[in-house]
């Protein structure tokens, strides 16, 4: 991973659950055979299968050194919190894996390699600090450019954060290749870009430039892929993520939209307040609720078709929590509210929606040969 | 300006037009009591206003040694280029501008302090290096907390970039205090920051943080204001800009819109490449039409009732080129095609949008109070 093969020891301590550890999950969804342990001492003695339900019997340990103990060499931070900097009470943890000469890989906003301290003791150790979403030097600024690649452009979009859009990227990205269809995923999140060893986490990109840098990922992908598939971000009506969203949709420019909903969710997870303490009398965020699937279809279409016209495809549920007959009902009453096929990509494989997109492909190049 | 009062030289080497000197001309029009003198070689000898209709006599002189001898005694970057770095062509003015000890006044994406040669220059001779588009180093997520200020949020939004956003929001600012109504302006370009004194750039705003930071700038405004005119960025339908859009009208989550758009303008300026050469065989930049105004407030009034509602108050054109008939009846069309007053808020005052957003604050308040 980002470099050379490794045994990570993925630092998730105190967060390591499904909706806390969204790194450390997408880690061992993806690439468990580089996993060599989780560190959360609040769990420390269980499997990670038995935490997030993945992973198999790779343990929870408590601390660095019990992952050194299992054959790890590098640290990988597991979470990615709302601000995005290293929690103090992990400093101990970083401190003592770059004092054992291990690479840190980081997903926070803050950067590990800008921390003077963190820094002098990686100089001394020989450790190197991999921060992801350090954002790329370039400044280029989106021309719509994207709308005009031969390759099927698709673009996960979501209700929420958090609800499976690099998940379902991947999964078709998956599923297309054992049918045969050279498909490219593009990583635009910390997560991704670990699974994926390449792309760029937009969230950190000044804001000029997040549709300027998208459209090159995918121009990029498309010399080689005939359909790519590009991890969204965000949300359209979250209040805080909806222009990171925008910028995703109109600097890829996709064809295709693939809708991913957690069934649980009712409401947008509510955000935390970042810096300020609650008692200023100022007013709280809101909790934003989500709309029926049809709604969204709507939105994620016209949004798009400021730029250039795209179609909801597919929808993509996340049915954790929902025992199997629910979770059928869900997929089916998803597919009926807005008459786009329906699937949970990880219970029920991504089959149904990649069978849209070989066809949209289809139509796509009977379209670009018609005379 | 920024610390101090000033005699400014303002660089605008080559380009100081209406359409390029946006930076020249928003602090002509609005602070030339501190404009010494602007730089242009290619026009050196004319009057600002006989180049830009603005300014009065304010020389334009070839280089940084007369403006010193009109007195100037800091450089401010007249231009915004796309990418955003300081040209080849100017830095020979910069460093005679430093070795004379100015401060230089900056809104360049490429941080001057952090340019090595510029940096140890101006440490030698005493200069400061003001780049107004660093970023806050805080990254507040928005939850809609600007929904809930007392004060009437006002944001002016566009048919694309460079339409007069910041004047419109100016202009009402200036009109609504003739008329009695405390009313604030919050910049959120560098231009707006050069006459502000305050305000942050926002399209350098890491993309997860400009809707937080604009939610703050808002709040903060609303403490002493009744009305708080909220300078807009992009166009929702701007293939590279609209993101910075969307952050902004959910982080600001406005009451009420003021469209703005030039009159003459059918299609989006085109976006120039920033650091590709043409010829690579790559796809080119579309030139996005401007649909009709009518179909703009739709757009504006539905992406923002995604956070939280928001009607346009009414049409800011921006006439220029236009002979005075001419432009009343832009102005009249204008109202009639979206059922809203309109105006050239610099041609004919920003009365009937003043008016109707008093009317709106008053309305505002009747609900607050009803039993």
């Amino acid at each position: 991973m980002l470099g050379k093969p490794r045994r990570l020891a993925i630092l998730a301590e105190g967060s390591f659950t499904v909706l806390d550890g969204k790194t450390a999950v997408g880690v061992l969804r993806y690439r468990p055979e580089e996993v060599a342990a989780v560190i959360d001492s609040t769990r420390a003695g269980r499997s990670t299968e038995a935490c997030v339900g993945l992973g198999g019997s790779i343990p929870v340990v408590d601390g660095v050194a019990a992952a050194a103990a299992l054959g790890a060499d590098s640290l990988l931070i597991g979470i990615a919190p709302q601000g995005g900097e290293l929690p103090a009470a992990w400093r101990g943890a970083v401190r003592e894996a770059i004092e054992r000469g291990w690479d840190v890989l980081s997903g926070l906003h803050g950067f590990l390699a800008d921390d003077p301290d963190l820094a002098a003791r990686a100089a001394a150790s020989g450790a190197r600090l991999l921060d992801v979403r350090r954002p790329p030097t370039r400044r280029p600024v989106a021309g719509a450019r994207a709308a005009q690649v031969d390759a099927l452009v698709v673009l996960t979009v979501g209700s929420d954060c958090n609800v499976g859009k690099m998940t379902a990227a991947l999964e078709l990205t998956r599923e297309l290749k054992t049918r045969g269809v050279r498909a490219a995923f593009v990583a635009t999140g910390q997560t991704g870009i670990f699974v994926a060893d390449h792309g760029v986490a937009l969230d950190a990109v000044p804001s000029d430039f997040v549709a300027g840098i998208t459209e090159e990922l995918v121009i990029e992908a498309a010399r080689e892929a005939e359909v790519v598939l590009v991890e969204g971000q965000g949300a359209l009506r979250h209040p805080g993520y909806s222009g990171v969203t925008l910028s995703l949709l109109h600097g890829a420019a996709p064809a295709a939209l693939v809708l991913c909903h957690p069934s649980a969710r009712a409401s947008m997870r509510a955000p935390r307040r970042a810096g300020r303490a609650a008692a200023t009398g100022e007013p709280e965020p809101v909790t934003p609720i989500i709309p029926p699937l049809a709604e969204l279809v709507r939105e994620y279409e016209q949004a798009a078709a400021w730029v250039s016209p795209a179609r909801v495809a597919g929808v993509a549920l996340n049915t954790l929590g929902l025992d199997e007959a629910a979770a059928r009902r869900a997929v089916a009453d998803a597919a009926r509210e807005t008459g786009r096929p329906a699937t949970d990509p990880v219970r029920f494989g991504a089959g149904p929606i990649a069978a849209a997109l070989e066809q949209a492909l289809a139509e796509r190049r009977r379209h670009a040969t018609a005379p």
